[in-house]
């Protein structure tokens, strides 16, 4: 074994994987990143001493951000994601024919070119898509141009937790931007946390998504390297009820007729993940 | 910090917990026993160097193997634990008014004595409750008794993983003895590890149920210490098809009824957990 690394997320508890080597390390301009094998996860990236992905349950996370709001909306043209240097989620996004362009948006393009060059078992070479137009600039801004304005059927916030760059992405005028560049049925799904042990960010990002959208509400999805159980993932949308928007025949259908491959993603799946544990409805605010 | 606790459960990958306290160490006649307190988790028990359970998070172990089989079947009167010496799925069936009694049968009696003694807050007093009855014996040796012979509405076989004292608890003459205990409309579940990083455990434990049951499946919980996702709970019967022998609107009835307080079943949980990830379905023998 290479080195030990451990999960610096919480205080008093962690996690730690058994790097069998160091794929790259370094300090980019925004944050601290390591990729490193493992013999159990396969390859890790890690910012600023949070795991952001493995290659084992990277599809856990990234299939279940795209596919409920593109299944429920019948298909979408244009989509943006916040953050997603690695690939992991524009390759889920652009798995869908139908989809004309995805903006990809992250601070940080030292991500985005080693994940290019280390990860390619998660972003399956997305990058050569010509749909997807990669923007290595700071999303606050790139959401504001008059360009943005109602362009995206879906917006995904694949943002780390709010410490470091990407506190300024939990804001009420990022909300309040990311709205005005939603179209009136898109939807926009944020990574919210684990609620078991960020109640607070959990209820917060509830509290606040509901002042801004009139359609709010929460799904789940279990990717065991985001330790601490079920993951909130939070939807809003100025028309769309993400919960209800396609009954589960019609979800079947559309799923078996895109013939989209998935891992983690079924349509049973997709409706059981709105039912939320006792203790979660009532961090509801 | 007292101590740093890291579980050794896989090669190359733990959980790592600070401990604040020793509340309990001690080698039994069966295993390494740990109580300690933690600033996040509380109060955690550990056999073997493998956390059971932790204050923070056993509701969601616990509850699920209790409440869906009794709701599904809408009560029962006779229930049998296979391992359980915490007290903790005890306390959930017998939050049930209908049942008559529960044998605890945990091989293990100094688990049951330090439970008892110093994990108050996840049994909750059920060992006073005159409808307990606690067995420190061999459950394989305890299903074999003429007095077992089709008495269980429901077996629970909250045991650790197929290794060490517990290993005899995972094969086919342990099944089949359990079979001949349970009550023609009994329903037994089996806690059969995280399919993620165990899908053999979870293959092998189902293959092994369909040979002997005519009724057998697989539904989900997510137990954040129990690290690697949604854990698997393979259920068997002679009769009853657990995942669909009440109806959603039946459940949501018997659970108003029965006023049973829970953080994490509710009816809507309970339908929820039969949905399987794609990768799961694929483990299905």
């Amino acid at each position: 074994m290479t080195r030990t690394v451990s999960e610096t997320l919480y205080e008093g508890y962690a996690q730690q994987f058994g790097a069998t080597g160091i794929v790259a390390e370094e300090k980019t301009a925004f944050q601290d990143l390591l990729i490193f094998d493992s013999a159990m996860h396969g390859r890790v990236l890690v910012l600023d001493g949070i795991i952001q992905l493995t290659e084992l349950d990277e599809f856990t996370y990234s299939e279940m951000l795209a596919h409920p709001p593109i299944y429920a909306l019948d298909g979408i043209e244009h989509a943006m994601i916040v953050g997603g240097g690695d690939g992991a989620v524009a390759e889920e996004i652009l798995k869908h024919a139908g989809v004309k362009s995805v903006d990809l948006v992250d601070i940080d393009g030292r991500v985005i070119e080693l994940s290019k060059q280390h990860l390619p078992k998660v972003h399956n070479g997305v990058f050569d898509d010509p749909r997807l137009h990669v923007h290595a600039v700071d999303a606050f801004d790139f959401l504001a141009a008059p360009e943005a304005k109602g362009r995206y059927d879906l917006i995904i916030a694949d943002r780390p937790d709010p410490v470091g760059p990407a506190e300024v992405l939990f804001g009420e005028t990022f909300y309040g931007r990311l709205k005005d560049a939603l179209s009136d049925r898109g939807i926009a799904v944020f990574q919210t946390g684990v609620p078991i042990y960020q109640p607070q960010e959990f209820t917060d990002a509830l509290a606040l998504l509901g002042k801004l959208f009139p359609k709010t509400g929460t799904y789940l999805t279990v990717t065991p390297t985001y330790i601490g159980g079920q993951m909130a993932l939070t939807w809003a949308s100025k028309q769309t009820d993400l919960s209800n928007a396609a009954t589960g025949a019609e979800l079947a259908e559309r799923f078996a007729k895109g013939k989209v491959p998935t891992r983690y993603y079924t349509p049973a799946v997709h409706q059981a993940a709105f039912a939320l544990p006792a203790f979660m409805e009532e961090l509801i605010p």
